[in-house]
């Protein structure tokens, strides 16, 4: 039986899906708007839309005529490391302990997994990228937040109940901005490419309009600029640290927007990773930029299937 | 072949060792002062004297008549994953990637496990003490300094170096103590039994002897003393809350001479520790006070033995 696969990395307001062979390489992709946070109705209508948008694109990736049984998916939420039921979906409240793989499997007649993510991203990291000659790896994700993700000799971590790893929850400071889970100061109001760009505007009073244009402004030597990458740097370098002490990871990657900024930040985590370590774990942690990007989720959905 | 084994506890300034059965039953103990941290030489003598030290408290046990064949040591440093070498001892720094285990076995003709100290407590809380029906346990020791170990699924986690959960260093303030580790405001220069005393005495500028009298004097309406514990439960609280986001383990237990004043830190420190959680993971969180005390490492080293 062919262990090619049809991978879903299912986003806030977006869906890629692909067709990814046995070993990780993507045969055919497309992506498909879909405001799934936009869903109104009760738990059962919002559970079944889901189901009805995730479908619709396997159903177009099974037209193209492999013959195909196994489907992984990576979905933003809390899953449960018994049944593997979706227990929580923060932007879609309403869902409550939806056993979303079984009944894509029963709907479709095929085999379905499901998983975090952020920890899907951590899962292709390690099998197809970066992560391929490491016994572990912890997966960060810089973008609308900060995400992660972390493999344990090669097996996904969720946690008792599939909320490890809220490293972008982290709290860095006894000051600074309200963070959407209604606490202040955590790593993500920070570091991710949101924070960067909001922290800019507020302080310069302009509207840029990405991450990417405040790094321009960086090297282009603005002082503001310079500040707020340095300081994402700094805290997420804190934060790798506090991780470290406790997890004993030495093999971190780092994905997402704000990765266009990596020459500004990763001087800044460095130095003040470093200096939060305790001494024998100095100088013994790799952090780089991770291989695959923005496909890491797409393939760790399919490394479901595959391990 | 039975199962009965010898568990040896190593501190710094003490070797405690029982014989303990297959229920996690201790049949005999004796304890043994050893200051082991104060002896002297180089690398292959210090190695020596430890095998010394301990093959003769073996010796006194198997003595009594039991037919035994396993031995389990808790001892403090970093244990390799693969081979269990003692990579390092932060208290003995000659020690290096010592095979304590096979070195004892060898000489002794008996099967030797060995571990991380705070992480045979873990393992002894998690398979006879609180944690006995929890899938996952996080245990925390406050005494000298702040010790912690992880069990996952039943099986002790290590990290990738032996390093894991060094929970006392997480660093709690910008500003504070110096830490025995080089670093400043780490959670043991707050939330040791130690500190506590240190503090307590720096700020009043007496010579209080032991923590349990700054409790004492905290009873008693003492403001100094009970801002301090008030401190130290705040502080603990702050840090299990950055573990919980990290690791997602719903059950924790604590032991370690801080425990006498329980009722003076835990308010703090669950009212800390839930402010600090996301909001899915609070009041969802077991925090107790462990079953076994100071026999948890004990019964650790002899579930190395029998798991």
């Amino acid at each position: 039986m062919s262990k090619t696969c049809i991978a879903l990395d299912v986003g806030g307001t977006n869906i890629r899906a692909a067709i990814i062979d046995a070993q990780g390489k993507i045969l055919q992709q497309h992506s498909y708007t879909a405001q799934l946070s936009q869903i109104t109705g009760n738990q059962q209508e919002v559970e079944q839309q889901v189901i009805e948008h995730i479908s619709a694109n396997i159903e177009v990736l099974l037209g193209q005529g492999e013959n195909i049984q196994h489907v992984g998916i990576g979905f933003p939420g809390f899953f449960d490391n018994q049944q593997g039921h979706l227990i929580a979906s923060p932007n879609m409240p309403v869902i409550h302990n939806f056993d979303l793989s079984g009944q894509l499997s029963k709907k479709m007649n095929l085999t379905v997994s499901a998983q975090n993510d952020a920890l899907c991203a951590a899962m292709g990291e390690f099998h197809y990228g970066v992560g391929q000659s490491s016994q572990s790896l912890m997966h960060i994700t810089l973008g609308t937040g900060v995400g992660a993700g972390l493999v344990i000799q090669g097996q996904a971590y969720g946690g008792d109940r599939g909320m490890a790893m809220e490293f972008g929850h982290l709290r860095m400071a006894k000051t600074g901005d309200y963070c959407g889970c209604g606490n202040i100061a955590c790593l993500e109001t920070f570091a991710s490419a949101t924070a960067v760009l909001r922290r800019f505007n507020d302080h310069s009073q302009t509207s840029v309009r990405t991450a990417q244009e405040v790094y321009q402004l960086a090297k282009e030597g603005d002082a503001l600029a310079k500040l707020i990458l340095s300081e994402a740097g700094n805290y997420l370098g804190s934060a790798i640290a506090e991780a470290s002490k406790l997890l004993d990871i030495k093999h971190i990657s780092i994905s997402g927007g704000l990765c266009g900024a990596w020459d500004m930040i990763y001087p800044y985590l460095r130095q003040s990773m470093e200096a939060a370590l305790i001494p024998p774990m100095r100088n013994n942690i790799i952090v780089q930029q991770s291989s695959l990007g923005d496909d890491a989720g797409l393939l760790g959905a399919a490394a479901l299937v595959n391990r």
